[in-house]
């Protein structure tokens, strides 16, 4: 991460005051690499952490295993997504699990209660706890089993550097984005498989290439689009009940494609435009990434598009107390307007 | 808040890489208001938030209020409480209440789930929801209560600018802190009360007015140090189960106060060398905070002090992934070291 000072492009006020504030970084670039809007350092290297997980998507489809086991929009959504843990996705993961002859017990991604606390509450009132498929990583890694149950790798130790599944991943991830992914930029992300820090600008490159298919190649292209398209189509699998890549992709209604990462990355991919976009907050919050991509998004679309209008009402969420009133705001700084 | 650049306090690691930085602002006076460390401006105004419940909870010893009901420690540091929801806290403050011939029905400080995940979901294993003694300031609230009934004032609506405890509270915070406090820097906190937003450097004064009584009118210094000690005798009832206030004041053993407050705020003082310290981290997140003031107070006490080194160690921690495997770290960046 550059030592440069990335603007402030998030405000938190209380009444009129401002209480926190979130710098940041934003790259939008077209097909061609044109830069539209760039605000702090574009060039710093970043972990997409689960922002890249559509690209990560991409051997599922290309090797065939997604037809094969019957996989839909729903399963290619959820195999790109950062669950909630909602008892519609635990279902779906479980099912594309037993569709390649597998279970829970194949997960290397590790356990956690679900991100969505009344999903948390339902588990705990049956008296039951979580497994593996709660995980909010737990689709794309049954999307990883089950690539490798259909080439006929090895599934144990799939989440490791060096594995087949990895290495293909690997080699996806730095045709997209046109960046280096090696050793040296290597670490391991929360649900246990690599993660590669490289240059917040190919981030916008690489989703303006899977939207568009420019700069892949054919058969490529055709994935990328499946996959961005099922999540578009079905964007409670990506993320789940209110929950900020949902709102978005559900009010954009195939117009716009997000996808959330954690410690502040989002990159997102207008289709129609031909733009690709990707942030990051440098504190890692997510109240401050989600703001920057809506208004981002917003400016793009325009004010006079209701699709833009209704995303800049998302870049201004309202603070409130326990009692539910409203005592102050969030609202993209002035760098960002 | 100031427009000028805070320093980077704190790094978040992935592997070897800096993934997230977080900027803020430190100060340490002694009792004659000499600066001790200054980093980041100290003069910006910050809402306190939770981090002055100490201060909050003078009127509940100086009215006699807490000797009439027969307040121990534990009751009154819940009186100082940012508390978890767990069972014991509930239990306290409802005994709070109810020695004042009152129950949860008489808070208005909202409700919500336990911070404590635990809690929430043995409340939920058990069929139950919350109330308002689950809300994290529900101690505070229970000791406003019980200020009002000991001297008779109107208990409804005592949350609301203007009502005599909150009158009474802003009186104090003035005089502890040496800042105006009025309704020109007056917003609402979480829980419905005022919040005022003052100079970070008058926190720090505030704090070691608390701890040393100096600049306090004789009366209120006795008040002071026995809610610091309470809190430093019984941390447990001021936060919770492996919370950062109760870890370092349980390490701390009677030597070091510390509370922290919503959006990244952290008081703390250190009674035996005359110190007082206020933070904000300038985006609001805890886990930034709470290592600034690990690390501040490690470099306080100094490496060869046993308390210092395990501060020093507290302010190094160690991120996992879901598997329990060590990922990354959290540190102080070179600005604090």
């Amino acid at each position: 991460m550059a030592e440069t000072s990335d603007p402030v492009l998030v405000e938190v006020l209380r009444g009129d005051r401002v209480e926190s504030r979130h710098r940041g970084a934003v790259v939008v670039v077209d097909a061609d690499g044109g830069t539209v809007l760039a605000l702090g350092d574009g060039a710093q290297a970043v972990f997409p952490r689960s922002a890249v997980k559509v690209i990560q998507a991409l051997p599922l489809v290309e090797t065939g295993a997604a037809d094969a086991f019957g996989f839909g929009q729903k399963e290619l959504a959820l195999a790109c997504a950062s669950h909630a843990g909602e008892a519609e996705h635990v279902r779906l993961a479980a099912s594309m699990l037993e569709r390649a002859g597998l279970d829970e017990t194949a997960l290397e991604c590790g356990t956690h209660w679900p991100t969505r606390s009344e999903a948390t509450r339902e588990l705990a009132r049956e008296g039951r706890t979580p497994n593996a498929l709660h995980n909010n990583c737990s689709g794309k890694h049954s999307g990883f089993l089950c690539t490798c149950c259909h080439t006929a790798h090895e599934t144990a130790g799939y989440v490791k550097p060096g594995h087949w599944i990895q290495e293909e991943i690997r080699a996806a991830l730095e045709a997209v984005t046109g960046a280096e992914h090696s050793e040296a930029n290597r670490a391991t992300d929360g649900c246990a498989i690599p993660t590669y820090a490289v240059p917040l600008r190919n981030y916008a490159l690489g989703f303006v290439r899977m939207a568009s298919g420019q700069g892949l190649e054919p058969e490529r292209a055709v994935a990328a689009k499946r996959l961005m398209t099922a999540c578009m189509a079905e964007p409670f699998y990506v993320a789940g009940t209110k929950r900020a890549d949902t709102l978005m992709m559900e009010a954009g209604a195939g117009r716009l494609f997000t996808k959330t990462g954690a410690e502040g990355v989002f990159c997102a991919a207008i289709p129609e435009l031909g733009l690709g976009i990707a942030i990051k907050c440098d504190d890692g919050q997510a109240r401050a990434s989600e703001v920057v991509v809506a208004e981002v998004a917003a400016r793009l679309f325009g004010k006079d598009d209701a699709l833009g209008a209704r995303l800049a009402e998302m870049a201004r969420p309202a603070v409130r107390n326990w009692n539910g009133e409203t005592v102050g705001s969030v609202r993209p700084a002035a760098a960002l307007s």
